[in-house]
């Protein structure tokens, strides 16, 4: 491990790097491993190398095992002409994060913290999620021979179950308070040795930082002007926004893009804070979105998100069912299927559009978190559409004329 | 596009490039494109280039519009020291092709003929699928604004149905035979000028190629004793062969890894003809198993595959269902979850080892050709496991010496 520090997010408070340690003693916020402030990109052929391989500066860890990873991560930008027009902006961009070896950005943070268990000696791990950090924590165990703990709320469908329980994790299903289940296994994790990679510790936020990294490159390093990132737990968003600051640290790029955190309206603590001044988020009551992937009444590092908002100058929005789905199909139509949770960043740029605080000369990259696939049950709220035809009148149906 | 020819896989006939043309007006036989002698990769950044960009000395186009494409290929080679030392011999890759725009290999070959109909100016694409193809064919048509026609089998599952219609295109349920759709479409889509982009077009398999050209340089050039590829239509294994060909032609590899078709044995029309020492396939009887991506009772490249095989002294295997079943769920506990079909090659390896025809000191790359979130129905073969616990007892049941 590199020197560096566990810091507070809140209180500034200093912690060692090579314990896994997740939130302050003193104010309980969560932590960041201390920000990098040079370094460059080792430009190798990305066939060959990994994430962490080609971002080695801007990690905490110098050296690792490659074979301890998945090769997530070099996901494509891919640009839509065709929304850009329609939106009014200048330019629309998905970084689809689909493609990813669990379909989902949750690998990149789940590698980084299998690193980061690797060398500091852990055996177990385990993770709180019913959603994509589920399958990601159990694939990635799985193959590196740890003793791996899916807790998933006990009533979980089928659906979302058997793609986690296919890698073999020890998958459990508890029955109790599911909320404040993120604490409570931070401390069981600490009395028994348990590596849990939730949603935002430390080394997952160091994973999602290699999102940013990725943009930059792909823009060339001259920034959009908008980031738009659908929101749960809060890590994703640090980490992206962390990474533009180290790189913006090393003179890599000059302006850091405005992060935008777009939520569910059914599920939407962040951005009611936001909206109220407050620099504290609330559990929000009788959560209830199609966007089950950042479905988190009280996100884990909200209250970071907000002092991150703050100094990024960005915004936080939120998207009614309607608007999710919506934005799912005309997604699909430009050939990326992400599911509702990822739609939720499309969505809030439309909504923006109208609000007029996009503007027409801007450039946006909308993250797309995860595979449509993951989520069937929102296909019953599209009206798909097949036809019928005999195989002896198929070429009448398809003549030139008939269109 | 170059000044290269398509050239019929059997009696060398020639016929032009820039026309959609996909089988011998002579003999029938599949036809391809003329093999490409000399080139080099354009070795630039990943983050920014698209195969075609990169392999564009090895494509019958040399300029195309970067904009066509969804940033597909640039899998990733996946290392498994576990399961080499489980079976026995020196290395154990997998080509991940999970981590596609849609989640298979098919994106890659969907992409080359969309630039080729652009090329030639077609405005209506289609393809005969129920399978990987279907979606791709659906993701690339939509967002490049071409009328796109699926034609599907009238009795395909809501599972199948809703992530091809999910892109909107033009979804028929064909009554009728099924079987012969395939060479009906190219006779339908000839008098309507509609470009049916089936499994084993030229361009189809020009694209399938770029597997072939990144396994190279994942290996450094120093290549692998063999590639296992579960086979259907045969236009996939036609590319990598020919993409491995294509790089021994410019000097870039000096021996070409030896082919290993991996078929299922309830439908294995291709094992059953190399088997048999003959040079045509037969239309398989009563195809049924549960690697549906790869069920063609009558593969229109099997003959050619057979021709190919000789060629390279390769081989061809077929497994039963619950070798498919054991295969998929040991990849997935490498981390790599693919769909039954996928698993095929997997099994079809375990089973060469065992039969010795393998060697202890072979070095094997299986392609997992498609995601496993596309065919859950597999979950009900897996013997799947979760435990139930109350949250006031999950403390004591992860304790350290329950283990």
């Amino acid at each position: 491990m590199k020197n560096l520090k566990l810091i507070c997010t809140n209180c500034g408070k200093e912690y060692l790097i090579d314990k896994f340690k997740v939130r302050c003693d003193e104010c309980s916020e969560p932590l960041e491993v201390e920000e990098i402030k040079t370094g460059k990109i080792r430009n190798e052929n990305i066939l060959t190398q990994s994430i962490f391989d080609r971002y080695r500066d801007f990690m905490p860890f110098s050296s690792f095992d490659n074979s301890l990873t998945l090769s997530e991560g070099f996901t494509p930008l891919v640009k839509s002409n065709r929304l850009a027009e329609e939106i009014g902006i200048k330019d629309v961009y998905f970084k689809n994060e689909t493609q990813n070896p669990t379909w989902s950005f949750k690998d990149r943070g789940t590698s980084a913290c299998i690193i980061h268990a690797a060398k500091i000696g852990y055996k177990r791990i385990g993770t709180v999620s019913t959603g994509n950090m589920a399958p990601s924590v159990a694939a990635y165990g799985r193959k590196n021979n740890l003793q791996t703990y899916v807790l998933v709320n006990s009533n979980i469908p089928d659906e979302k179950l058997n793609p986690i329980a296919i890698y073999s994790p020890h998958l459990i299903k508890v029955d109790g308070d599911y909320g404040n289940l993120y604490y409570k296994s931070l401390e069981i994790g600490k009395k028994n040795d348990i590596y849990f990679m939730n949603s935002d510790v430390p080394f997952r936020v160091e994973g999602s930082k290699t999102i940013a990294f990725e943009i930059c490159e792909q823009f060339n390093f001259e920034m959009p002007d908008y980031v738009i990132i659908p929101t749960s737990a809060g890590g994703n968003v640090r980490g992206i926004e962390k990474g533009f600051r180290e790189f913006e640290n090393a003179g890599l790029i000059k302006i850091i893009p405005k992060i935008i955190v777009a939520q569910a309206l059914g599920c939407s603590p962040i951005v009611k804070a936001f909206d109220d001044g407050k620099e504290t988020i609330e559990r929000f009551s009788n959560p209830d979105t199609i966007a089950h992937a950042i479905e988190n009444p009280y996100p884990p590092s909200g209250n970071q998100v907000l002092r991150m908002l703050k100094r990024n100058e960005g915004l936080a929005v939120a998207v009614n069912e309607e608007e999710i789905i919506n934005a799912q199909r005309l997604q699909a139509e430009e050939g990326i299927f992400g599911q509702p949770a990822s739609a939720v960043a499309l969505a809030a740029l439309i909504k923006l559009r109208e609000q007029n605080k996009i503007k027409e000369n801007d450039s946006v990259v909308c993250i797309v978190t995860g595979s449509g696939l993951k989520y069937t049950a929102a296909f019953k709220k599209h009206d798909l559409e097949a036809s019928d035809c005999k195989l002896e009148n198929l070429s009448h149906m398809l003549k030139k004329e008939k269109l």
